[in-house]
């Protein structure tokens, strides 16, 4: 026992000897600190700013205006610099930009190195020839968060191959908003799926060290809060969310993914409540920095404090938008190209209307960030470091976690996978698209130019083509994604084949640019689809989209429908090897596939909203959260509960049997859900409360094992008070259910 | 002075001593009232509980099998009854009713009249052969309060005459949502035309003094509060609505009418935050009986006591259901069928689970009604004294009013009016239906009666008939609302027309059976406004609808569009005359008619909601909130205010000069908007804060004033208080505008 408490004691020494390591730099370089340095550390200018021009296009590859970044560095002291300022560079560009900066930045009177950040959201996309991952919801069907952690630590490395030791990623807002054209950039639309995805890609991004090592970058957690689901499913407009429900389904993942260590958080550009986010204190400073105790700084989001006056109208000017913000909680403004914060921040500080102990925190934050990502040991890194850079083995995870995120929706008379030899047309929009692959966050923010960047990677025609032979493929457009083209073309060469493989959905979008006025599928599409199905061919739909476009109109006419969300440069390989059965699909939907417009109701609903069940109004939806077909089968059995009755202390134990009953391996995404009968709030009619991944060969069993405690079954109150209230609870797990009480 | 403070004695006097009159009547009453007594005068059964049926279909007329309800009067003291239990009835039959109940509950010891109510939503529906005015949609699209009293006044006369004293009306939601199949029965999607609307319907209903006459009946506000803004879009599901604005947006209505003495409120059925309004507490009793200090009675609506546990969950069974509501405020239980509430309030108050001071604050409420709507000393009427039942006056007002409705939303080249003698095809599936002109709440609960009940009022064929003769009319019905009909007999007969006037939009329904998936009008419509317009031939539509459907699809086909809602028993005849130009309209959009089925953001947005501007995201509706147009024109001049800046005591005056510049009289509703520049909570792109309804002859000019005081420029803070802020205002009327400063 004494061995045991001195063991405990040199740890806990240790790690307070450390920890005060760091806290001491920081204080002693703050103490050194001038008002105007301390302004600059939180004045973050987009790389742009600084960029060379030639008839106002940036000169190609990026070069410096070495007078503009001087300025900002040696005049304003700033801090940060974001963004790729355009189209992806070469990672030597971004080597010798990061070289060029630090170089200044330790030129300074203090020697603080310069913090960049950047958007790698799904790979490094904004260095050329980086491996691009799955986007984020495509990642979520995988419900893999082993393997999202792999593919960002993957992202890490090769961030930091360039340079660049912070990462604008991952998102945890909540995507229960379809329309919202950001809900690819989501986890979906469960907290509980949300929040384990961002442990672990926190996690991958950063490692497990609290000073990042030379292959880990610090992640951002974004939007910092609820942000996604606005009134009007436009993006950075209003929403409503009361503070009961932002604490059940919109916080819990921001909280764990601070537990796990996440380094900073971006802040929702909207308004919740008639309080742009940025605006305010009770969100950003009350919960995050009181409540969930995180010590990383918080950065606004693109021109957000200039838009308090300019859009939000809740401050008269500039001036007035950084005492709200700053005072609200905001350590580092993202201004983005001009010195107006910096000067405006300074004078609020000297008429006394932002304390100092605020501005203190606020770089305290910054510099602990910047101690913490290595960046005063090694403010640029060694390029003889990053050998892996778009490496074989880096490019093989990509294609394997892109064949877990797939999702099979529906495969009439198991017409897939298709044999070798068949005849196939390939057609539609997306058919021979990088830039439908990919969608926004590629190698330029709206992703326009992946055809062109991404050319050595195979579309799903050329995948096609290579897998099933290209005497065996015919092709197609068919119809843009606003308008048809050649019709007839597709509908004569669909004479000759066996199987049509329609490619639809989405063109590239990101943000506000993506905002749309009708989730149905484009006309276009429909009409095309029509003109097939009068051919009387199966079709096989292909859905390349980052939000689930409603195709109610046409699903009857298809035979089977792959869901390939923008599944990034190996979604072509993954694609054509489903069709060919090389891959068994195992992706599960991450959201609930709506079947009408106005219908747009979330699987974990109230009881009141399934009562009326129509072929439109109410609960049914094309396809329900964690649906996803196989090409194999499953069977559960054997739904066991270690006690009726779950204690405190004392987990409830759950197994269940998982045999894969068909004649291919494959994997299973075991979903179990509990449903509390009665409680003070109206209970959801169930919610995701455990997953877990397996793979089975045929006849295979394993046995999954869940533990549910008190925890795992509690919510927010009427008091905002996370309880879990005495009373009857139904777990269902496969179709099996079983009653427990607490 | 002495003399005038006597005066206040005297009157203060009187008024404390009539008002404690019936204070000390309740009281008095209330103190012999036994436990179970009590009990049953919280109870509220519906008639169909109490009418013979032959093989289980009730008699009709209705008859009362009197050993059920002698059950309901002798055992369970039953205090009130409601509804007509199927058809409506002749007057003949309520009043027999009326007088049959009410003879057996003065037979019982305390000799305590039942309170009979009914939903006379807009006319004594329920009652045949009453006027049925337009729905209250309809009615808030006139802008004409003082009429819409008239009309409100009218529905007390006849639903007095049937010997009733509580009518279930009206609705004060704030009808915003427009896939919300409830938004015809409010008054819109502006809080200060709801209030407007609602106080002057209010004391329409019943008049000026505290105990109404024969002619009045006690109004019931509903449904408080929050109900009209699900977040699917569907009836009776869940709404998150944060506290602020719930207050800004769905509060003040009720507010208003509450102070223009409304007797009773209907409590809404669905849950707000995750809280069930008939479970809230803080909602019914803090807001409701505290802050705005309502002496009414608060009734349940149908079943919702007995929903909590059956459909939202909060409570385990019934008990805990009733003991959660009557605590939470609730008065009275609208059960409706069976006397499960009445024994499980007896026995939670022996078991002191409610206390006996909340029963009796509940009694002596209900007999606070019943003393102010006479029922002690005439608890039945007298059939004398309704000589103007369906009389030629009031379905003459009938006719004004709906006149004051119809609102003309795009005129081509002014092809409206039509000249006498020009050949008109009418079509569509409600040219010739009383059934959609009149929607739900008609002679039976979905309003599916109405083409043969009302058979001797006009539809808009028959009165286009009438108008212009029937030699110069063709008919087609051309399609039904979810299929296509003969649409080349449709087609064949515009051949031999000069325009066609088609008639689209909605069925009736009401409630939750008008939920829908999809707010475009349906695709059979569609196709034949297209199949229409192959013809060439100009296209008149007139939409009846009780909720705005989308028609961006076709409405470039028409030439002219005419509104008409749900317009009631005289739409046929008003829309003819419209056509004819006997009359013009003056109506205005109470709502904003959507473009797109995922953009539904109604006028007083967010500045952040207006940043992408395109043809479907953003706001770019299909026409705005406030539109309509007339067949002359208003010119708007001289805008002024009496002082640039508005003081505390000191209201402004703004003036504006309207002329009708055109040729023909005409009517105009001026409305005032005013946009806050900037503000603590992020200020709407403008609220109307005024407005007045004017007629004009050709040439004629007046001039309008409002006046604006610190109130009306108010707002509900982050700290939930109601605050005007200094800053810069802008006023706009007709175009106009005009800055003042707080």
């Amino acid at each position: 026992m004494k061995k045991f408490l001195l063991l405990v004691a040199i740890v806990a020494t240790s790690f307070h000897a450390y920890s005060q390591t760091i806290d001491q730099k920081v204080e002693a370089l703050l103490a050194k600190m001038t008002l105007e340095e301390k302004a600059g550390q939180m004045t973050q200018i987009s790389v742009e700013a600084f960029l060379k021009t030639t008839n106002g296009v940036l000169n190609e590859p990026h070069e410096f205006d070495m007078a503009k970044l001087e300025l900002a560095i040696k005049k304003y002291k700033v801090g940060s610099i974001l963004n790729v300022g355009g189209n992806a560079q070469t990672v030597e560009v971004w080597r010798k930009r990061i070289e060029t900066i630090q170089q200044l930045a330790l030129q300074e009177r203090l020697k603080i190195p310069v913090l960049y950040g950047v958007d790698a959201i799904r790979g490094n996309n904004y260095t050329l020839n980086s491996v691009m991952f799955p986007q984020q919801i495509a990642q979520a069907a995988s419900f893999n968060p082993a393997m999202a952690k792999k593919a960002a630590a993957v992202t890490a490395y090769e961030t930091r191959a360039s340079f660049i030791p912070w990462n604008f990623s991952p998102v945890l807002d909540l995507g229960r908003q379809p329309v919202w054209p950001r809900i690819w950039e989501t986890y979906g639309e469960d907290p509980y799926l949300v929040a384990e995805m961002g442990k672990a890609v926190v996690q991958g991004y950063q490692g497990d060290d609290v000073v990042t090592d030379k292959y880990h970058v610090a992640a951002c957690l974004k939007h910092y809060m609820g942000y996604s689901m606005p009134l009007s499913g436009h993006d950075r407009t209003p929403a409503w969310i009361p503070e009961r429900e932002l604490r059940e389904y919109f916080l819990p993942q921001f909280a764990a993914a601070v537990k796990a260590g996440a380094k900073s958080v971006m802040v929702n550009s909207a308004e919740i409540n008639g309080v742009p986010v940025h605006a305010n204190k009770h969100i950003l400073t009350d919960i995050l920095k009181g409540e969930l105790g995180f010590k990383g700084l918080v950065v606004s989001d693109w021109q957000d404090i200039q838009y308090l006056y300019q859009r939000h109208r809740v401050a008269k000017d500039n001036k007035e938008a950084v005492m709200i913000a700053i005072n609200a909680g905001i350590d580092m403004s993202m201004v983005p190209t001009d010195f107006t914060f910096t000067e405006a921040l300074i004078a609020l500080a000297k008429e006394g209307k932002i304390p100092m102990t605020r501005i203190d925190d606020a770089v305290r934050r910054i510099l602990r960030v910047k101690y913490e990502t290595g960046l005063f040991e090694n403010p640029v890194g060694a390029a003889k470091d990053y050998p892996l850079f778009n490496s074989a083995a880096h490019n093989q995870l990509n294609y394997d976690l892109t064949a877990e995120c797939i999702t099979l929706l529906k495969n009439t008379n198991n017409i897939l996978p298709l044999a070798q030899g068949k005849k196939i047309l390939v057609t539609g929009p997306s058919a021979n698209s990088m830039r439908s692959l990919n969608g926004g966050w590629s190698r330029i923010w709206q992703g326009t130019t992946s055809d062109e960047t991404e050319k050595e990677k195979n579309t799903i025609l050329e995948a096609v083509q290579h897998v099933f032979g290209a005497g065996n493929v015919e092709y197609s457009a068919g119809a843009d994604f606003d308008k048809v083209l050649d019709v007839r073309d597709a509908v004569a060469k669909a004479a000759n084949v066996d199987v049509i493989v329609l490619c639809i959905g989405e063109t590239s979008y990101t943000e506000t640019p993506g905002n749309i006025g009708d989730l149905r599928i484009s006309d276009a599409q429909i009409e095309l689809a029509k003109a097939l199905a009068g051919t009387g061919k199966p079709i096989v739909y292909v859905l390349t989209e980052g939000r689930p476009r409603i195709i109610s109109a046409i699903e009857p006419l298809s035979a089977a429908v792959i869901h390939a969300y923008l599944a990034g440069n190996e979604g072509g390989n993954v694609i054509a090897d489903v069709l060919a059965g090389k891959v068994n699909p195992s992706g599960k939907l991450p959201y609930t596939y709506p079947r009408s417009t106005n219908s747009l109701v979330n699987y974990y609903h109230k009881y009141t909203e399934t009562l009326q069940f129509d072929e439109t109004a109410g609960y049914n939806p094309q396809w329900e959260f964690g649906f996803g077909l196989s090409y194999t089968q499953f069977g559960y059995t054997n739904l066991k509960l270690s006690s009726a009755t779950l204690k405190d202390g004392a987990p409830i134990t759950v197994t269940v049997d998982v045999t894969n009953t068909g004649k291919v391996a494959g994997k299973e995404t075991v979903l179990m859900y509990v449903s509390d009968e009665v409680a003070s709030i109206t209970p959801e009619v169930k919610r995701l409360r455990g997953f877990e991944k397996i793979e089975l060969q045929p006849g295979q069993m394993k046995t999954v094992t869940f533990k549910i405690d008190k925890d795992r079954l509690s919510f927010i109150n009427g008091q905002l008070q996370r309880v879990t209230e005495a009373g009857d609870f139904t777990m269902s797990v496969g179709g099996l259910k079983a009653g427990f009480k607490y």
